[in-house]
């Protein structure tokens, strides 16, 4: 099993010269100087993740972990927790948005249970990293136990690990939950410092009276836990979820291995704020998919300092806004890789 | 050849009964209602055009026009013209960024001299409907003929209709021309009454005394023709470029046709600007990729009520936009069309 201390002191930051590389032969391409926009930049990025100028994705892979809420009770969501378990056997059966957009794109992707309350039956993709069946209520307690948040993240550095040993070059991160917006809301308010009236949104869709009530809820988590904002570990635990954990340790897992990890909405923002938390430096392997319409995902992106590729007003979860956005930074990669230079092509550059 | 009279008077509205069904297909599928956010408005969008509730989009197209521009003697562009059919090879040997976003995407790539001022060698990618070698100096006179203008806006109408005909389900923009970010400011400022300052940018990047001059240039140009904004074939030819009214052409073809038109940039959306006054209900079958950095193209967006689907930055034009986005108009075709329904997933609705 990974250990967590060993993955944060292994993170290294990007590599200068790859970026530096980058940044040159990007000016020697048949195109004006700076008119891909961000994807340029997106480009010099990959050369320092990857530590070569303009490196080649080839699998790529959506990590989709699931987990449940005990802050149901609280009445926080317009959907039913069973929601949770039926959308992983929807995700396994290939019908959600994810699955469409993922073999849109060509990646693979894999359903975790990080958390599952009920017991789901054995498939081929879908992998077991549960240390608990859902957590606590966190309107009422700690989310769960300090060491069950280390094992979940660890069991997250595993997979992101053993994934990008079998080949992977870049991963997406993906959430299923019903009530994780909730807990979200909560690591938002906690990690950035924002009331829990800007970090708290409508979720799946709660009515203008179930956001107030729900933002109560986030309040009351705070207040009753009072985690430490400068403890990711504390944080997961008080106010956590079993999936944030999860992907809070892909991303880590990810920077350990220098692989992009391409962030997908509100609730992999809430996990990248912990692993940020933990190790300042895997923020630079983190590229944020899109700005989703939850508004404290934007509070989260500004922390962060991550510029979204996306801005669609989605709010899907499931690692949907992740497929998407692999195109874009595949796009980017291939301009890199594939254009010609002005001198191969013998075109005129600036006169 | 088409007639630009008969294509404007068979350009027909959306299908109404065919988004109703797409709408209510949306809220049948797995996922919080309204969670794919502009995706879906896309979606119901597509079912318009081509008349049925979940078309699939199998063969994209990107028309890249490309023309020369008698203006740049006024020395607005920081590239010299030869730079225009240059560019055209580089399309042509497939090494531009405009290849490379299209192959990635599955679009072929069709290049179109609309009136570029050098002879250009026979090539099976190439296809001829220029009218021109170039427009003349719209600093100081009409662009071109006032049935030249017909004429090149009648090559592209057949050339997107010969190309759905032949079986294309989606066609993207595309532009190269150097001097052409000048005369789309100056149709910019024309049709959307805004100031030549807020319509005219760097385009491939020229200096700040460079814009000035620019921004000069645009407004002599109106000043010496004074198109009639109303009339979308004066203005083209007062103060246009072929590519320019070859593209309109292809968005008028493609909204004749009921097939979504992709715009690209800026000089794509001057092209828009043109097709919509010779007919608003066109405006109905655009789809704009993404919003450039030159600042027109936001005045452009505003005028025609299109909202883009990517905003990174970029001011490259041959298309990179319009691949770019594809990805994401066939994303919103495919959650639609293969995505499953609560009750095939046995996933419970809202509670």
């Amino acid at each position: 099993m990974a250990s967590l201390e060993q993955t944060v002191s292994n993170i290294e930051p990007l590599n200068d010269d790859a970026m530096e590389s980058a940044r040159e032969r990007q000016q020697s391409l048949t195109k004006p100087e700076g008119s891909l926009g961000y994807l340029e930049e997106i480009s010099v990025r990959l050369a320092g993740i990857f530590e070569e100028p303009a490196p080649v994705i080839r699998r790529k892979l959506v990590i989709l972990a699931a987990a449940d809420h005990g802050v149901v009770s609280e009445g926080v969501s317009a959907y039913p927790q069973e929601v949770t378990s039926q959308m992983v056997a929807n995700f396994l059966g290939g019908g959600a948005a994810i699955n469409v957009l993922a073999r849109q794109v060509g990646a693979e992707v894999v359903v975790v249970d990080a958390g599952v309350a009920k017991d789901l039956p054995a498939h081929p993709k879908l992998e077991l990293a549960r240390v608990g069946r859902g957590t606590a209520n966190i309107a009422k307690g700690a989310a769960m136990s300090r060491s069950d948040a280390v094992k979940i993240v660890e069991a997250g550095i595993a997979v992101a690990a053993e994934k990008v040993s079998g080949g992977v070059d870049i991963l997406g991160t993906g959430d299923m939950g019903i009530g994780n917006t909730t807990a979200s809301s909560a690591i938002t308010a906690v990690v950035t410092g924002a009331d829990p009236d800007q970090t708290t949104g409508r979720g799946t869709g709660v009515s203008e009276s179930g956001l107030r009530h729900k933002t109560d809820v986030v309040r009351r988590a705070l207040e009753v836990n009072q985690p430490d904002p400068a403890d990711g570990i504390d944080v997961l635990a008080k106010v956590g979820g079993f999936e944030i954990g999860f992907l809070a340790g892909v991303v880590l897992g990810g920077a350990e291995a220098r692989r992009p990890v391409v962030l997908d909405g509100f609730v992999s923002g809430a996990a990248a704020l912990i692993a940020c938390t933990l190790c300042p430096c895997a923020r630079d392997y983190l590229i944020a998919a899109h700005r989703s319409a939850e508004p404290g995902h934007g509070t989260v992106l500004s922390h962060l300092g991550l510029r979204p590729l996306l801005e669609l007003d989605m709010r899907l979860g499931e690692g949907a806004g992740a497929a998407l956005a692999m195109h874009l930074v595949e796009a980017a990669a291939k301009c890199m890789a594939e254009m010609a230079t002005f001198t191969d092509a013998g075109v005129s550059d600036r006169s």
